[in-house]
């Protein structure tokens, strides 16, 4: 689950409340850093951590004793870390959960389909849901096709993700399957299924949340694998109508108890010192695969950092947060909780990890623009890690993207992508995909970022900003 | 289903009865073989017969309905050709069915499993069956390990299949898969479960025939994918008892009627010549893809040999007969329904397609020695199709094989696999992995191959052979 790069339009920063004092590090700061370099990069510690998750708990859907079992899990490796502040912010979520998922083409030709409900779908009726299939070509196809076509239709959206620009093309994915129930349904449609959005060309299919709105009928949404995807588009270059039997069985989400699990390094005077610096990760997968990409790898890479740096914790000025949030498949209750507990400290940075086990690649910030030398000084401290400087207009990630709207200053280390776009969501988001040497270029990379800020006491322009348009985003849920 | 390269020892030819006469082709010869070159380099319509078969047919089971559908396609495609002379060999055949298959680690950890019977699998109880998992590391292992430690317990062979070399590593895995079920059951164990047979790491399932001796218990028998295999592995790794339910649902064989279907470009005087060339294609396929790879490829490779030769059918001295048997994917009935019938002419050398869509680069035989330049001037006119020039002790394909034991000259063109061992048997095989160039390239081969031969009258000799040792062969069914 995670946002990416991208606003379409730049903002215009105003004002600038605080600005910039310091872009040197001492001496002794360069030789921890560099130590913590070295240490992370000949750890195993974090991929073991995600080898033992996804091998001990698998899946962890939202709302489920999995989940619970993962934050079981979780609170005891940072009670071996020895973390000493562990905090605990309780919420409701919804639980739903998948039963299962059927779809045979019955005309012109019989055959059957790889398919899976997107999260959150209502159910077809007990015995299914015979209907005509239309073929709708991308978003604005479906916005602008009369309703009449689509009445009493399964609606089919067989657009590609583009395999050669999936992070930025997900944004136009994620809108389609968000919103595509919506719209059909309110063009009388009965049901609805997509193309799986995944780089991936085989026979799995791919899930990801679906929303409806509470003043139009809610209609089964499910996707099919991109080798079906394929096959249906075949049978439509046939010229002859196409007509599918759907079942798809989920049960209804209730809302459950569940909460955010915060682990804290401690700057040596914390109580006279009001700012800390936030690593977020998220402990909700989607229940097909065992959620190793997304976001076991995130987590690994959360307890990673807290071994790297729990050494020099004394040498904090800032506190660091490392913060497990639930909920970013859905509808990032987790995140809201935690913004909405924001009470006591001011956020200096914050960062996310989220697009799975492979190496940061670039970094792009969305900050005041008299921190850029800053974040540029920073960087410089990654750049032997093959990390470029990004742009300074980044969307944040799942989590990020609403304490952007806080104008909170955010750090976005992006990743490389390769497996992500391919195993995202579906069975095959599984330990195998991670690399080792990747999680390693993670942890160092986050450690020396959070350790940097924190042991210099920098602080970031907190951003007054006025944004020409909405910021749009690409956020992977 | 193929059978490829690699005899364990060399054969001892003992005795040529008749010695080659011929090894130049005629100038008109050539330029004949130039034009069907350049035309199947162009023609897209085998290609699209393998859409055609893949899109409007399915995958073909052995002895099912859609096999049916699949010959009476064939056989429209075959009079639309012109064909002259059709013929088939009615022929029974068991038609074994899939109706589920699921899994579930009990112990020490939760998890689903993606699971798929192997073929001709017999049922586990309604209610599944639980008990502790053994693993097994390879065949040997199998062998050698005491019976007591099997009994009662579910056998997993974690073997994995070769990535590097997976077409020779192939008859290691077929051994297993094929006699697995045999050997845990004479040892007691209660069912057998193997790392599917693949060099893919995703989240699909492989299957493939299992057999059962008639004198042992048979037990339930099925694949898990590589993802889950590696889980299992994990799993075992922790030193805990490991336990599965597995649910394995399948329908008993009954023997039902099908046929092989036979098409013949006759030669101008065939009844003076009692001589024919054979291509083979097997028209089964497994039912979880749509059979694309295994084997519609060859099917479709077929159909555009006898596009691009019946409009040379009057220049050719033997018959070709382009054979499209059934059964490949269990015993072989239908080939060896064919041989039976071998009465009238005399093969004068065989082929078969059966390892996908990938384009060929090289040729093997099993020839007499007598006739190796004869095969070496064919192979020249396949060399600026980037064909080598490979060995003389190919084992065949998967029906070629019994053609051998007849002393039948064999020709097998090998095709590249890099697909074909990921995809086959399991659902991920389907036409996105066919290649339009590729199968061009095959059917340029076969069709300069068979015409060459036809055309010029060759003879090759029969050979009278001994064994050192029955020849050990990778056929994939």
């Amino acid at each position: 689950m995670q946002k990416l790069l991208k606003t379409k339009t730049a903002w215009l920063s105003l004002i600038s409340i605080i600005s910039l004092v310091k872009v040197s590090f001492a001496a002794e700061s360069l030789q921890m850093i560099e130590k913590i370099k070295n240490q992370a990069l000949s750890d195993d510690y974090a991929y073991h951590q995600i080898e033992a998750i996804t091998t001990e708990i698998g899946a962890r859907p939202l709302g489920s004793a999995k989940e619970l079992n993962a934050l079981k899990w979780l609170e005891q490796q940072l009670t071996e870390l020895s973390v000493g502040h562990l905090s605990k912010q309780p919420l409701k979520v919804r639980n739903w959960q998948r039963i299962s998922a059927s779809a045979q083409v019955i005309s012109p030709y019989k055959h059957e389909l790889v398919i899976e409900s997107l999260g959150g779908s209502v159910a077809t009726p007990a015995e299914g849901l015979e209907a005509e299939v239309i073929k709708i070509n991308n978003f604005d196809h479906l916005n602008s096709v009369e309703a009449d076509k689509l009445k009493d239709k399964i609606v089919y959206i067989s657009r590609k993700l583009d395999e050669h620009s999936p992070a930025e093309d997900y944004l136009n994915m994620q809108r389609i399957r968000q919103k595509g129930a919506i719209i059909a349904a309110n063009k009388g449609a009965k049901a609805l299924i997509i193309r799986s959005q995944t780089t991936d060309k085989s026979r799995t299919a791919h899930t990801g949340a679906v929303r409806y709105h509470s003043n139009s009928p809610q209609i089964p949404a499910a996707a099919i694998s991109p080798a079906d995807a394929d096959l249906l588009d075949r049978l439509f270059a046939r010229n002859l109508p196409v007509a599918l039997l759907i079942n798809l069985q989920n049960s209804e989400s209730r809302w459950v108890d569940t909460y955010n699990l915060i682990a804290t390094l401690s700057a040596d005077h914390s109580q006279n010192n009001p700012n800390k610096v936030v690593f977020i990760a998220h402990i909700d997968s989607w229940d097909l695969g065992t959620g190793a990409l997304d976001n076991a790898a995130g987590i690994g890479i959360g307890l990673g950092i807290i071994k790297q740096l729990i050494q020099f914790q004394d040498k904090l000025k800032h506190d660091i947060e490392i913060v497990f949030v639930t909920a970013a498949q859905f509808n990032q209750l987790g995140i809201k909780t935690y913004i909405k507990h924001l009470n006591d400290k001011h956020i200096v940075v914050a960062t996310e990890a989220d697009l799975g086990g492979e190496s940061i690649f670039r970094l792009d910030t969305n900050i005041d623009e008299s921190a850029l030398k800053l974040a540029d000084k920073i960087h410089t401290l990654t750049t032997d890690l093959a990390i470029e400087r990004g742009h300074n207009a980044s969307g944040g990630a799942t989590n990020t993207q609403h304490m952007l709207a806080l104008d909170i200053p955010i750090f976005n280390w992006v990743q490389k992508t390769d497996n992500y776009f391919k195993y995202l969501h579906s069975a095959n988001d599984t330990f195998d995909k991670i690399s080792l040497e990747s999680i390693q270029q993670n942890v160092a990379t986050y450690s020396i970022f959070l350790f940097s800020v924190a042991n210099e006491g920098l602080i970031f322009s907190n951003k007054v900003t006025e944004h020409e348009q909405p910021t749009e985003t690409t956020v992977t849920q």
